[in-house]
């Protein structure tokens, strides 16, 4: 609708080139694509979609969308220790979308084909009334059996995320006008949290066969660790002074404290949270230092002796529990 | 927008039960899904969209629009002479969508992974302001270089086709009140067949190693083979009175001979259409019978000698040229 056959050849010629390093997307002129996951190994694999002004914003840059696109799907992967191996792109187009758009699209997701290596094995593109629409399937390799899951925690484990927390939240309150920053090099950084998540492919392939449970954050600090305690059997105590922030999420908390239920109830920082029974905690710097990613212990999981199962209570500098906002986000 | 958290919850509950023979699957509730495809094997991966009012109509059975997204998946990797390994499910709804909707959509799928014994291995669900889709991954398996491409057709192949031609889009025909038919068991036959293709899935087990080149016909069968000659560099001669038609179509065409072009450029068959290099054409039987599944020689591949490279020329009974209409359907 909208579309006549030769735009969805010319459509096909901008994403073909974003295959050439996988001898089995046959230039995705087949009706299907062929991959292997080597030997001893298996496969891992994940979809999300984003649609216009539900997940995305129609004033985002292209290139930005469809490379965040790719990105929340290769967290995933990062999040279960698995090196990915390409992807498929379910793409849903109308009549207002425009070849100049499509065009910034292509190219930043060709940028990213060429920094992780992930060539794109397949794909479709349809043309409807509905906004844009992008489904992503990821796949990726893990050994056999060393897919780290949700719910291996257990009680006396240390809790640990990587990089820091609360930016992406901050920076889309900052698109919407509802946060001030004192200076533009925070700004630029909170948004490009927001807008760029760095899928931790590093750290998640450090964390394959040592990390108890393991997932993204993209509902919530206290929303996902909810996830691998309610999964696991557990619950976890955070220490909020613990929490890493960045140096523009520190400045705006510090300036609108009003602004900390982000940090614990914010999403899409995707940064990994998971946890290492505890005589490996000593092995964090190390594993750090191999990923090339800070990783800091924010806290502890816990049994039925200590806390309810399932939950996650988020203590001040003396102790007390603090008050935190239910739940993550509703768009999913 | 529209559902609330709980809601997507609700809809989990509905999908969750799909995935129980797939302990990879993790019961839907991590991040990602791990499979194997056993050892001498890679995988072979599809993906297709499907929108309300683009690809299926408003008043379709919910049921069956769940089945038909899954089963042309299954028919791109029975084309590749691909098993199916399991699938995932991007699924965007709207607030319009109601609970009774997506019970008896549901209850569709579940009926196609028992009948198919092919798991859900993940998904996604979203809400937003655009029509009713799904986007289905299908993950086969192969032995390693078995996918059957589209480009290995070579001039002096015998063309096949299986099952009947034509069927469903007399059937949509018929549902958009272009057809007359005759009775109502032909009109039953049509409209099943345009509703719910059947994966032609033993055929291309039995293919696979044996044909030159398949795929499934779905853009129409004249578009189709133009494909695979474009593909393999062939040229296609097809002989109209060959072409196996069911009861209920070659009534249909008897009945208003001006329907003769749906069965050219109709799509949506979803049958096989492959090439059989000319010393295994004396097979045809044998494999049919191994895939309980018809087979019919339509007609042969030539060389530049003959034909116009990539071109596909339909000859009537006195092996004259018939016109047929250019290009398949526009939706995509």
């Amino acid at each position: 609708m909208g579309r006549a056959r030769s735009e969805f050849d010319v459509i096909a010629a901008l994403f073909a080139p974003l295959s050439k390093n996988a001898p089995g997307a046959f230039d995705l002129k087949d009706d299907a694509a062929a991959f292997d996951v080597g030997a001893g190994h298996e496969a891992v694999i994940t979809v999300d979609t984003v649609i216009e002004s539900v997940h995305f914003l129609p004033d985002d840059p292209p290139d930005l969308v469809a490379r965040k696109a790719l990105r929340v799907n290769l967290s995933d992967l990062a999040a279960k220790g698995a090196t990915p191996v390409g992807f498929l792109q379910a793409l849903s187009v109308n009549s207002a979308v425009t070849d100049d758009y499509l065009a910034q699209y292509a190219k930043g997701l060709a940028a990213d084909v060429a920094h992780f290596g992930i060539p794109l094995l397949g794909g479709d593109t349809t043309s409807g009334p509905g906004p844009l629409a992008v489904s992503i399937t990821a796949i990726g390799s893990v050994r056999k059996g060393a897919m780290i899951r949700r719910g291996g925690a257990r009680a006396g484990d240390v809790l640990c995320v990587t990089g820091t927390i609360g930016d992406a939240a901050l920076g889309l309150d900052l698109l919407r006008g509802k946060l001030k920053v004192a200076s533009r090099v925070n700004a630029v950084h909170l948004v490009a949290r927001y807008r760029l998540p760095e899928p931790r492919l590093s750290a998640g392939a450090a964390l394959a066969g040592r990390a108890g449970a393991c997932l993204d954050i993209s509902d919530g600090l206290v929303a996902d660790i909810g996830h691998i305690c309610a999964a696991s059997g557990v619950a976890a105590l955070i220490e909020r002074d613990k929490i890493p922030l960045s140096n523009a999420a520190r400045a705006a908390v510090t300036l609108e404290p009003e602004h900390w239920p982000r940090v614990f109830g914010g999403g899409d920082d995707y940064e990994l949270a998971f946890t290492l029974p505890a005589p490996h905690a000593a092995d964090l710097p190390r594993l750090a230092e191999e990923a090339g990613v800070p990783m800091t212990v924010i806290g502890r999981i816990v049994g039925a002796d200590d806390a309810k199962l399932g939950s996650v209570t988020v203590l001040d500098g003396a102790g007390h529990p603090v008050e935190v906002p239910v739940g993550g986000y509703l768009h999913r």
